[in-house]
């Protein structure tokens, strides 16, 4: 399957749990995408610009005293840089841009997990982003127990971060919101399970298809 | 003039463009309301708090190519984390609260100054901070004139931080939407020219007309 070359770059985010894979599955997609014929970028949130880092680290390290509120507006804020630093710059110039993590994250994570409510979230990262919608979000669905031992199973030995040493519950919590959402918002789930390989065939499909159907 | 001791703790917030003497004029306030036997805190925005202060870095460090949605997130995360640690507490102890600037502030340089409106701006710091608004706002006002005299006078010999060394067509605007919005908010104006301990009689005087109105 390949994709005619197209006028301007597409906008496509990876979601999902940690250690679902969405960084294996960037890399393979952007790879695809260029196999292709077409120009493209992997990048991820939170922390991929230079003041980003240090929000990144603020959200994900050791600070368990961190305001919901507070998190939930230094993830904006990354978003918002990111979102003119790299992704409207790259996206101008005609590529597909790749990110791991968008705005669904912060509706699941932010908006259902730390229950402070998703129609705030939205208007929030809509604000951050001065609208800026995805072409297209696909959503890696991985059940609770595979996503356990992947993060069992990763170099960090166990010591992950603030988010990834969430209770059982939260992750939970963030798998039903992906779930939830993604039949509101028209995200398409993907089963992130089995080999990389697998999956990535899978993603290509749902990119094709989509874009198939939208620009052909 | 001596207020008679409340049962809650009062939120003052002092505000106004950079070099009006904000800070040595919350010291002092914090000096009188403990001199008429009550119980008071001295505080700040942005970087009270130990998240706030890698916040503040950003914010006020050399990143000249931070996006303004993303700096006025980061103020707002700063605001969030400063109310939920610092301010709320205080006054559920039945502190006095002076700031040394809070949602005004956002308003005049990120609302106005930096165009991004003052509504939604606004909406955000409501947002981050629950709804938290001070019982009183009094506002430095400094002719540009002396808030340059004063600034350029300072120790740190004019190597100023991200938002001192805006132009004097932003320190202009910021004065201008103080002024503006002051009106609009019910904010008290206070002359800041003059010597401190003028100042401060006048900032005194507009606190106990405040409370001695409201409260007995």
């Amino acid at each position: 399957m390949r994709m005619a070359p197209l006028p301007e770059g597409h906008f496509i985010v990876i979601e999902g749990g940690d250690a679902g894979g969405k960084s294996t599955q960037v890399t393979r997609l952007v790879d695809r995408l260029r196999d292709s014929g077409r120009d493209a970028v992997a990048t991820f949130e939170p922390g991929a610009t230079e003041v980003g880092r240090v929000l990144r680290s603020v959200v994900l390290g050791e600070n368990s005293e961190l305001d919901p509120r507070a998190e939930a507006l230094i993830i904006a804020a990354d978003r918002a840089q990111h979102t003119a630093e790299v992704v409207r710059p790259a996206l101008s110039r005609g590529m597909d841009v790749v990110s791991d993590r968008y705005i669904p994250s912060s509706l699941a994570y932010q908006g259902r997990a730390r229950e402070l409510g998703v129609d705030v979230i939205r208007r929030i990262s809509g604000w951050a982003t001065d609208w800026l919608e995805p072409d297209l979000v696909i959503v890696l669905d991985v059940p609770q127990k595979i996503a356990a031992e992947r993060s069992a199973g990763r170099v960090t030995g166990g010591s992950g971060d603030r988010m990834e040493n969430e209770s059982v519950a939260f992750h939970a919590a963030v798998r039903q919101a992906y779930l939830d959402l993604a039949e509101r918002f028209g995200w398409v789930l993907v089963d992130g399970s089995g080999d990389a390989d697998e999956v990535s065939m899978r993603v290509w499909k749902a990119v094709t298809e989509h874009f198939g159907r939208s620009t052909v």
